[in-house]
């Protein structure tokens, strides 16, 4: 309830601040019997570090993980995996103003209100170092589903700015800060960014993840739909403000006749659906688009009041990414693979023994 | 878990088919000493009621509400209130050749694939009816959050397909069927329905929805944040294919000088963020848009395929709605109050005692 | 969270007061595929409904369930189960005295304090009355778990106040009123009730349910051990005041050499834990024990105090069982099955693919 | 779902097994603004670590807990508490052999049918160990309690295996290792526990737990009783085997008459309910009793079989102690605390601004 647990039989507890002493997650209801160590976590951790490329924040974490419950002799047991990740490079600086003023587009002021009390630190709890956990936590999730379904994730920008970029290959995402899946575009996107951080703005991103290999019949009637789980997933992720199923809001103007897709005997004939009908899988790939806000902390002045109501001004300084979105796929793919892999679970707990009378359509599934 | 319960300090629990008896919900955690009776819930029912003018459905159901439990002398007693709406316009036909066949954009398929077995009469579960019991938990949580907080809520229709509708007049939006607040667009909007119907086709629509004199503090900072839940809500609700909160995806192309919202000591100087920073409340409005796809039952001939997997062609005929977001606006009203409503009572539990050092900014909550 | 909702993955749902329009419950989670009519329900409800011998309270309620939803053409669907009972026999009159003064024993002071206002006719929420939707949904966790893995649930009166009945037979239980395994004892149980009812005063009693044939490895190790989820389940039914399982208070004195069960190649040698070791099943028989306190409603005079704080002098009258353990039976296995059941979906979920390096020892489950 | 967390809004997720690199929890839910460091923490841990005395196990583990997260400048900030413990004294040695066994009395059987796969190193997860974060976040339960609303916990031993032990003086708990309030008989406890030792077996024990100044209110009606609740988190605790309320099991032999307890304007004028009526606290002591079965690890050799269903014979050396009951009072308290804690935020949740039509009666919370 108090919202720092994330899905139902693949559950997820997140805890820490910025500047804690460490940050990290307790994996309770994965599967026994599922080969683990570090090394299966730490390359995705290590693909939303920061550090990476001078388009990030320059802050330097090793982000190592440690597992310190769950795994006997390489295996799940079953039983709760803790993961820790101890904060190396927090600041040791007065933090006291930070305390006193709202920064324009943080949370500052909302946790202030709420909680009458707050960590300035980096963020605290609201800094998006926070997702560091569930990067890894998603790495279970995608080995286990990779294992027993074959499902694969993959993301990448599709957006930044006012600068879009063209689908072209998948096999350059991995080869440039951006997540593009273009390389051509990629000097544009650097010059971009190099004009931002000289203006001392930041801008927003779109990114597209997707699911490959996904069974059918996740999902439930109603209100954990799958479509509404992974919109909540995603609209969780720091910064995002938009989250969009398939044709999405391009949706709107479609008609009918175009919009519903057609089945045949080889498998559904196209995808606006976005592989999710009545809530429950298709089988077939699952499509999400998410918009991710400009960064909040500019060195541009901004207005703003302190605690006790009175005007004043904001510049940030240090260390910040001039795009979130940059460093947001890792972890949109984890998330998406979280509501996957917890679908997977409550799937077969209530329609483990299912027999169709028929044998399912292989084709449907494309 | 099985996914038919909603909230979790205010959690309503809906059952029923389309054709089944009966529909209705149970409402669980509701505060004692509410002054309710059915005539509180019975106009949010008339104002989502098929059959009101020719654009909707012509199905004839009064959905006259009981109420089954939980009020004692006009008073909520603090337990379940069990809300109850029997089916009156079932038609009996022979069902079973929808039985053996699945429609596109429907979740026929999945339903089948998922369970083995499903109840194929008019859409059955996964028929928008059963959004009725939502919209009848809605006007409790509108009920109560008004009387404790004086919130407000207001939804209308953004687009109907391609046609923009602009923002005129609020007091327009209950004079005519669409919700839309612009008295003069009502005709173009009434000539696309008629060729629409004419046609056999359907069309999507894009709706907006508010909440005023939200309490600031109203979310979790890490996943049961108020702009996570909400996208869980919305895409919840049949059809929705997308959901913005505040820029939503306008705010890819904005830069962080526009987007983050100043403070000044007379409030917020804008609402970029859409009334949430953080997962958090800023008790600014809250600024929701949902992109609904077309109707997928239409006349017009679709091609698909039955449960052995042969080719087969589909055209629905009967009652249906050529735009299912003509009847969504009371939906996504009545769910953006559940969620409101859920998170108020968790910000009494945890921070119920919280006191602040110095007064809440009066200004900053326009 | 608020209290009306039982189980994870076979939750039930549960409305109504005692005089109200009607009670029921929503079963959400069951697995598609299981055949059900009211028939297989309504026969647990009769063994436990009023009037059917002269030692229980003589309101006449036919308690006639009906489904609601989730079950099309005789097969659940894997979507809710909406179970309605009406209320027949409510009387009509004035319950202003009641709810001015506390009963003694009864829920009427905590109500008041708790939530300002209630229900007082027939106890409200707080009646017995509210276990009958339990029984309805055990009767369906019961046919299912017998279906698929055989289990079987049996309970009996072990103690009627201070007469011990030594268990005889079990074919005895449902030939009279008690539950009693015992012929020979049943006419000094029937002399005891008559004496009682004419001192206007009640008694408790000790009732034991067991469940055959369950399978091993339900239960979560830390806090949703099974034992634990019983005795949560046990206590949550009216008047109980004990719980054990297997030795139970006995075990106090037992010493390790006596206690821990030794396990032969033909299975457990004894049944000290009762069936359940480390929170998780054995396979053995389920062995559980719960005390009922007397029936707090009883003719002779009571002192109390009024809303004011002033003294006053409480006699109930009308109808009630003298001892609420005589139709305590059907309800504490009904409350068992749901357990048993939810555990059983739970396993599914996390373990449905654990293979054994060996094959499970068959002896071991006796 | 799969068990390792424990409440609903003080919500307590536990992680790690006996000898692996760590064990902890993290608290989610905790209000904002309790003063809060490790020295608030770590008596309790104390009272319950092992070493203490000759009559519990020899095992040398400091148990010094290190807070990750929640607290800012000494406060709670109302997110998740993340406390961590070390193991250090794991034995490296070959546990080889006692992964093919299954000791009586233990979970080696259970989860090895459970999970396939089981981490054996001193219990691995099923070790009495793993309450050790427990006890450490019902300290934080016991401080926030104790200062809004003056709740105050207190346990001891009833009886040592047959030994009963009369209450005579609450002063001598905290002085004798069995946690006796009897200073007289602790030298026939000693004398007991060395021939047990000697023996080479063990033997039960009764412990007994109440909490004061409970306020009125806390319990939800139907299933989250707080009685349920009590009895789920006790029988949670390891080698519980029955759990009692108030009159317990003796009520089987009481009255109406004599059970319950009148009001008087001075106050309720017994507590045969030990604290709860209707599954809602009066506001007087909560009475709570336990049954522990024991120690299942002993000397004297014992009857099982292997993985492969041959039989063997287990002797168990190594540290242990001769009676768990020794060190389960402090457990047993956290437990209680845990439980009044949760149920005091749902209390503030729903019924925060009930307002009673007359003022409480006040001496009704003696």
């Amino acid at each position: 309830m108090p919202g720092s647990t994330f899905g139902e039989l693949f559950r997820v507890t997140n805890f820490g601040e910025s500047h804690g002493p460490a940050i990290g997650c307790v994996i309770d209801g994965c599967p026994p019997g599922l080969a683990l160590s570090e090394a299966d976590i730490q390359p995705e951790l290590d693909r939303r570090r920061p550090g990476t490329s001078r388009h990030v924040t320059q802050r330097n974490e090793p982000d190592a993980v440690e597992i310190l419950s769950g795994v006997y002799e390489g295996l799940t047991t079953g039983t709760p995996i803790a993961l820790l990740i101890r904060n190396t490079d927090q600041r040791s600086k007065d933090y006291g103003n930070l305390l006193d003023t709202f920064r324009p587009g943080h949370a500052d002021y909302t946790y202030w209100r709420k909680y009458g009390h707050r960590d300035p630190r980096g963020g605290g709890r609201s800094s998006a170092r926070l997702t560091a956990p569930m990067v890894a936590a998603g790495a279970v999730a995608k080995k286990w589903l990779h294992e027993h379904h074959g499902t694969r994730f993959v993301g990448w920008m599709g957006a930044l700015g006012d600068t879009e970029i063209p689908f072209e290959d998948e096999a350059e995402i991995p080869r440039n800060p951006f997540f593009a899946p273009n390389a051509a575009i990629v000097p544009q996107l650097e010059a971009q960014m190099d004009a931002l951080r000289k203006a001392g703005d930041s801008v927003g991103a779109r990114i597209e993840v997707r699911a490959r290999g996904v069974p059918v019949g996740l999902g439930e009637p109603l209100f954990d739909k799958l479509d509404a789980d992974i919109a909540y997933a995603m609209m969780g992720i720091n910064a995002v403000k938009g989250v969009e199923i398939g044709s999405g809001f391009a949706t709107v103007r479609e008609h009918g006749s175009e919009h519903g897709d057609e089945l045949t005997p080889e498998g559904f004939a196209s995808n606006h659906a976005g592989g999710v009908l009545g809530g429950i899988s298709t089988g077939q790939e699952l499509v999400v688009r998410i918009a991710i806000k400009p960064t909040s902390s500019i060195r541009l002045p901004r207005a703003s009041i302190d605690r006790a109501g009175r005007p004043t001004v904001v510049e940030t300084h240090g260390r910040h990414d001039p795009c979130v979105g940059i460093r947001a796929t890792p972890i949109a793919e984890a998330m998406l693979a979280l509501v996957v892999m917890d679908h997977a679970l409550r799937l077969r707990a209530q329609c483990g023994d299912v027999r169709l009378p028929v044998p399912p359509i292989a084709g449907a599934r494309p």
